[in-house]
């Protein structure tokens, strides 16, 4: 039976699955970019943006490959397409990921204003639904023919897909960051914890970046 | 130079340190017991409780050791101590850990209400102090004699040091639980982030309960 799928979603140590003011040069609005840094250098990340590189095998790239493997169409909502709100007003942007996006199958974007699908090279081709989300849903899963559909984000649409009880497998990664502000994904979700059990718990480490986490300085002023 | 140490401090994948509703049945409020659970088969937990029992060793058991090497007194904050607010009604109430607290040093109640100090047995005192977070920093580092203070909880105490600047290190568990609702730990502590660096990130697995988490049933309606 095909599955709803999140994978690789990227929390702060404060709850935070993107930061404030999403703009064109912040996707992930301010420090949020800090989430994603543990699938740069991973094979399976590399090989989505066709980098050429050959990046790391390993738990993290697991993780990511699991993303990937049987998934046939992707959902996403308006604010991780693009930075605009509202109405379209310039059709020239066609997303953050350039003429290939990592995609390679048919994207649902949620909205509210109607647009001509896009195709794009590698096989991406984003379609732009009005319906709501049990429609994008119906959508992708037939796009996806039998395989599952990836729900990619942002943090609104996966609450959404929580909330209405639509998510088959969430998979969180914890960063150990704190980003102080920005937009919670595990809040005002009700008793979702009663209606989900957990599957797996692993861990990475090190974290690759040496990013800010409490612990261990001397910020006391009595020193 | 002595330190100030938060030691196993758990929080809920939602960021929660607490339960809502503490009472006098729910020490950590609804469901906030949970938090705690990877504590209680360990060795550390088993001899700070005197049970008799050993108790296991391992990541865990390194992690509580930590909080209890090294550490001649403790801070806490009233509620933390009991569910009683306000004035202190009933001279009855001595902690939630019965005649032989875990604590067997002295330990510091933060309060606004005066009260005289509770001796208990085991080497543990209870002391109430009206002066504020830095007075009762200076009471427990002079008691601690040249060892380090431990700031045991709960989630307002721990941020008021952590606004104050004055905490040396912070060690969280976070627990794969979702709590829902609660008191947040990690919360409006504006750019705390950038004043202190990760020092380490250990996994611990498999949690011992199979408690609740978003992942991998099939809650979907549609199928």
């Amino acid at each position: 039976m095909p599955r709803l799928r999140v994978h690789a979603f990227s929390l702060s140590l404060d709850g935070y699955g993107a930061g404030s003011n999403q703009n064109i040069d912040e996707p992930f609005g301010d420090g949020g970019l800090r989430l994603t840094e543990w699938m740069t250098p991973t094979r399976t990340f590399q090989k989505m943006v066709e980098s050429g590189s050959e990046g790391g095998s390993g738990v993290d790239d697991d993780f990511l490959a699991r993303g990937v493997d049987g998934v046939g169409a992707t959902i996403m909502g308006r604010n991780m397409f693009g930075p605009q709100r509202g109405q379209w007003k310039d059709d020239s942007w066609t997303g953050w990921w350039g003429p290939n996006p990592p995609y390679h199958n048919q994207v649902f974007v949620l909205t509210h204003h109607a647009r001509d699908p896009i195709p794009m090279e590698g096989g991406t081709t984003f379609n732009f639904v009005t319906e709501g989300i049990e429609g994008a849903l119906r959508r992708a899963f037939e796009a996806a023919d039998g395989l599952d559909v990836r729900l990619s984000g942002g943090v609104a649409t996966i609450k959404s897909y929580l909330r209405a009880g639509l998510v088959d497998e969430l998979h969180l990664a914890i960063a150990p960051i704190l980003l102080g502000d920005g937009e919670r994904l595990l809040d005002g979700l009700g008793d979702i914890g009663d209606r989900y059990e957990r599957s797996q718990l692993v861990s990475t480490n090190p974290w690759p970046t040496s990013s800010s986490l409490v612990a261990d300085q001397e910020p006391n002023p009595r020193h």
